[in-house]
């Protein structure tokens, strides 16, 4: 795989993955969309025909790692090149930059409409009912924060570190067991769509308590983008918490090379 | 491929998908149907299941595009031929005007006893509670023109076109990575599976702002059949707007031809 | 195919289509039962997988037609032997029967508790809420009968005739274009699949006017079964509208056979 | 298949099954989590892509049992070595319980937030609002085994018998059908897939009364899970119906490969 190829599919697959997967946040939460509370279940299918979107585009030309989660645990179980991570993650983060700005792009108006409401601002800010606003979270995290990156229902490191490592490590076990049943390190067609559903049953089951990053740059990149963006009463970017995100999924990606190379 | 077969082929996949996509927005909004208020989900499916359902019935007669952005999009990038495109545009167009029309005949009393209920007037005219009615839409949208035709929850020219026009270049991109997977423009059986659920994915993470037409003839088709059809009270049929959902979706399909050609 | 595989494929695959189609109506409408409200999406669903599962089961032993539209349909396309409709229909029609016994066996405590609730009976009978009970279905329907067969929105025979006719034609159009595909009129394990997301598509587009019984014996083999079955305050199994769900999908079945052959 | 791999295939595989099953349980059931109360559909899909996740895994290993009524029911169909099936359930037993163990440890917060809330606990023992407790299951059951392990609406246990049977009879068909579709008993990449939506089709129709354990070692090892773990009041673990989620997919096992044989 030319280096060409690898950034030219991460990047565009690691886009779309982003795009389709802040979009879905973007539309169940802000006001004026058509899907405003459209629930757990569009949010958990939304994420999952993300993955096969941006896996389905990919895949013929980088092997859709789309996740350096992903990434890492090629590297360790051999189906990727070393020297050929650090593009890897570069091309990713970009990509997933790229597709916060487009979700940006395509929700606009409904972005400026939910963060000038009186509404929205108040319960946000904890003037409005008490008992609404988790005391710990208001003051770090913006009222579009979740559209970009994921937050812990409950704030405690360690608990929200082995919530992740656990489902990255069935994130990567499965698509390491495809690369086994393809003979290859990229995703066929039907495995593309197997990943995507495995995605889904990973948000059902294991997105409860921090919003299933399961992909550093999925946390990462529209993190920096929000900080960086013009919005109207954003708020903060919690960057306290940045750093479980992102070092959970690596953590649980290597984790499951190690395991698929063990056995 | 045969005019006959082009004929054929998108007018039998087009009328089967708009009269799917549509039956699901009569479904979910009309009175007395069981599925009234099934919710964002539901919407979307539906359409994907159209999708699925219209690309099947096509895919080995026409190639099953059923929608002029993929015409387009499968013309620049040389699936295609030019002289061909025609006849799919008017096929396509003919065949969104007979699904419309089947929608109305499959759910002819549930019209009837919406559009004569004095709730859903009151509320749609305005004189009901206040705030419950968008008045840059009201006077131009009727009650039951969201069945046939997209329509933007803020209506601004550039935002709505950027909307669409994303959201195609990820479908357009999609049936284009396909076609090469399939060594083909047509769609294989799972081909129609993959393009149906991204389809899904669209609609639940890019359709919040502007309904996702992403089709110019899903919009226009519909819209005409409105206009014609001796509903009581069906109001007016937004012709204001009429001509995002065709330049968007056209823009769309036409730049994911050239970024695929030029990758 | 011999006459032991056609019986015993069609007796099974359709027992089975019931046993789940019939199983999530009585999911989502019974007192004490987990699903109950569960909705539309969940019906809709509930029967695709039904689908699925009886034509899985089915698909290598008889063809799975699983219904009588589909055996006309494929008789007047010449895919299967008019000398064989018979034995198919009979066996669809035993195998729906089946079907509904084991709905009753499997929810037979929630069918107690459901048609011994005093809410239940006072609200079906018109005692309660004036305005909850259509008047002209009242008499005709228990409050189970949903469980078993399918009933209109609407009580208009033209109506509901061209509803279940549209649909068939929809569905039976779709699995013969797979016999297509797969050179024989069986159902593929990708065709399957297929068929069953199909199938959700026409529930959620089209089911809205009439329940979508789209298969003569998938509505009278079980409200047979509930004319038969001792529940206590059952109420009547409505007769007079039996007759609409058996000739609207034959209608339907041979209208697709005749269209497919033309073209 | 060897046993190395029989114990590695099954035990993996079966504790993902359950950290996927059990853990979408607990998304919807526990406070604090961003899934709670996100309904029965949630539930059966996230079972079904609990199936395909771990069959995906353990496919290609160990055949990918997971659950002793089909190993039962493939070992009296001669898919199964009879030798083989004491290491089988052990493994899917050692497999099922840790799964149980890595649910608590993803949502190790939220059971902790929820065991201790006042609301919680007051409304299960029964002095908070009457009626809302079922006084023959609160006396045995705690306020999160539903988390863990299955329990009927309805208590009868022949009823509850039946129900459990007859869905492990379709479950068991389908997965000795796929057996033969695919010329082994090892689940393909599209049987996985087909067997997991033939799970959430069985979850969404029967799974009604029971909670559809429809696998021994699903119910059994979580439970003896729920028994050790130091949950704050946790409350009983409801041992006078564990059997019955045992017996009943077993002998439904054993029939489906009877009446798989027979046929």
């Amino acid at each position: 795989m030319s280096s060409h190829d690898i950034f030219l599919g991460e990047t565009i697959g690691t886009a779309v993955l982003i795009l389709l997967g802040g979009g879905v946040c973007a539309a169940v939460t802000l006001k004026r969309s058509k899907a405003q509370n459209a629930g757990w279940l569009a949010i958990t299918f939304g994420w999952g025909f993300a993955v096969l979107t941006g896996a389905y585009l990919a895949g013929g030309v980088s092997g859709a790692h789309l996740n350096p989660a992903v990434t890492i645990g090629l590297a360790i179980e051999g189906g990727t090149k070393w020297s050929d991570v650090p593009l890897y993650l570069a091309s990713q983060l970009l990509g997933a930059m790229i597709g916060a700005v487009l979700v940006w792009l395509v929700y606009y108006g409904q972005f400026h409409a939910h963060l000038t409401d009186e509404d929205v601002l108040k319960a946000h800010t904890g003037n409005g009912e008490e008992g609404m606003v988790d005391p710990k979270a208001a003051p770090k995290a913006g009222p579009v924060l979740g559209i970009f990156s994921t937050g812990p229902e409950i704030r405690n490191a360690v608990q929200n570190l082995v919530t992740e490592i656990i489902a990255t490590i069935v994130l990567v076990l499965a698509i390491l067991t495809q690369g086994l049943n393809d003979g290859g390190n990229g995703l066929g067609t039907l495995g593309a769509l197997i990943t995507a559903l495995v995605v889904v049953g990973i948000g059902l089951s294991l997105g409860g308590p921090t919003g299933y990053a399961i992909n550093p740059v999925r946390d990462l990149g529209p993190r920096i983008v929000h900080s960086l963006l013009p919005l109207p009463n954003k708020g903060g970017s919690d960057w306290s918490y940045a750093w479980i995100p992102v070092a959970g999924p690596l953590i649980g990606g290597a984790l499951a090379g190690c395991i698929y190379k063990l056995f």
